[in-house]
């Protein structure tokens, strides 16, 4: 079959690869419909770490189960399924208290021996813990697709940061997450929710899924705008989307005494912007990381079949497999907030 | 009047000044019954830092309402009462969010130009969003005075940590603030209390407070011996009740994985022992600070006064206000927990 591999420093290439078996009694075999590329895979793309040979890319996708093992249960072939971006066991006390991401058992596609999900088919191990089947519907793909990562951990962020029915949210970041994290907002019935954003087709969509303010300004600039926006006072919850010390810096500088950060920008410079110090004499929390997308699964999914949850619009760039260099690239340079692969 | 100052490291002196007075309508002046050293006490007493002439000390008193200001209608000449150790003018948007410790109008007793806590009276600014009334009851003057600080600040921690019926809990520091950790972690529900405590007599505190586990070990043989207590998964509620970098360092390698560090120590070493990337990958939070007391006062001085919570045992020395620099350096030396001062 055909996939995604990654050999370097912005070097994306698409290969033919063995076709993945179920190799254990708990796996299934995913044929791909639709995936989709991550900010957090533009950490690796950028990357000048040497690699080995061959490792796939990608952890957000959707599809039909090909194959399963002997004892999976959950799922059947022919079922439409939403995988969540890192597998779990479904059994051990982590996935019991909804921390799936911390499973000893699990991992994340595209991790070096692992399928992932830029292919047009992955074995997923643990299906019954991983996979959740979606029954027939007339809802987008793009809706489903999003509910793999980037819904979840916009969700987790907001679900971190407290937001309450009332609460006022700034969310710190416009890429995908960020956008999702406004949508995530909405939902969970906050009242006022102040995006920062610099790109107007960004705050576009911000609005869209329920931003009521956008600031445009940047660091210190945008730190003051939500101060006037909110009484001197800051936001009770922010959510942050973008993992630079940057991000983080203004993150706590517009929260509430007394208020939290909820953060899933995968952190790219260790402790910088986080000043332990502050938060302490303001009160402020930290609280996130990575989305464990699967414990929201269940509650995110049925938002969408019922019609009351679409984040597609998050999407605006739609390659093919092969030119998946491309959608790679229109990411890394701000030309796309979000590409989506098709097959 | 007699009161306690600081001229530097370690001189601790007590002195004739002047007797305070209502200066603004909304001022109380407060003479005081008992009063206690913190450990945040010792932080200024080791601190090298040169002093201004008399700064008072402590922060940490109950007594009784002397003289009231025009404004103030809570409290009355002849009321007992219990001051947290900041205060605060009740009517902000953080006094009225409970983050007491944020209010623009608030300060701390004993810091430079108001009184301290140590001495025979004390002038209160704001009395009526500051003090609370106490009505005539029986129970030890220690356990109401303990509601100055050193309780409201062990059930901050508790409460930021997010202690619930059922929970498994660690409790990092064997401090007052640690005791007082316990018994609020007990009083919310927790099922298993483990404390690191390296002193017997603490441990013995610890214990009578409601800790199910003493761990005697330092360090990483004390994360190893939570470890093998929680099934390898460590505590969801973890108590920083120390502030240096080994203490954030050791709470956060004993939290479960999906939880929460309750820190209400002042942090020595600014970000130092945060591993900010572990949080990320592990999804433990961080929350705490300053402890806004004066939100906690009304339903623990309830328990207080039904019966229901006493943490009087934290004391275990007690001197006379001219002796009050004994009290200081039995604490420094660790041979008392926290020193009472009897007027």
């Amino acid at each position: 079959m055909r996939a995604s591999t990654i050999h370097g420093h912005k070097d994306i290439r698409v290969e033919d690869v063995p076709d993945p078996v179920v190799r254990r009694p708990t796996d299934a075999v995913v044929r791909v419909t639709h995936a989709c590329i991550c900010g957090s895979d533009l950490l690796g793309y950028r990357s000048t770490a040497p690699r080995g040979n061959s490792q796939r890319t990608g952890h957000e996708f959707i599809g039909v189960v090909e194959a399963v093992g002997a004892d999976v249960v959950g799922v059947r072939p022919g079922d439409r399924v939403v995988a969540p971006f890192c597998w779990s066991d479904g059994s051990c006390p982590h996935c019991a208290a909804g921390v799936h991401t911390s499973c000893p058992r699990g991992g994340f596609f595209g991790q070096p021996g692992s399928d992932g999900g830029h292919g047009e088919a992955v074995r997923v191990p643990f299906a019954d813990g991983t996979l959740v089947a979606v029954p027939d519907s007339d809802v987008p793909a793009t809706a489903l697709l999003a509910l793999s990562d980037v819904m979840g951990t916009g969700h987790h962020a907001a679900r971190c940061a407290g937001v309450r029915p009332g609460a006022t949210v700034a969310v710190i970041g416009d890429g995908a997450v960020g956008l999702c994290g406004v949508l995530a907002a909405r939902r969970l019935g906050a009242e006022r929710i102040i995006v920062v954003s610099r790109h107007a087709d960004r705050a576009a969509v911000a609005v869209k899924f329920g931003a009521t303010d956008v600031v445009t300004e940047r660091g210190g600039h945008a730190v003051e705008a939500v101060h006037e926006l909110t009484h001197g006072l800051g936001a009770e919850a922010v959510l942050g989307a973008a993992g630079t010390g940057e991000a983080m810096h203004t993150a706590l500088a517009v929260a509430r005494d007394g208020g939290a950060i909820g953060f899933v920008g995968v952190p790219h410079d260790g402790n910088e912007g986080v000043d332990f110090r502050q938060m302490f004499r303001r009160n402020v929390a930290l609280r996130g990381g990575i989305a464990p997308v699967r414990a929201y699964l269940p509650e995110l999914l049925a938002d969408v079949l019922a019609g009351r949850l679409d984040p597609s619009p998050v999407f605006d760039l739609t390659v093919s497999l092969e030119d998946v260099a491309e959608g790679y690239a229109a990411m890394d340079e701000r030309r796309a907030i979000k590409t989506l692969i098709r097959f």
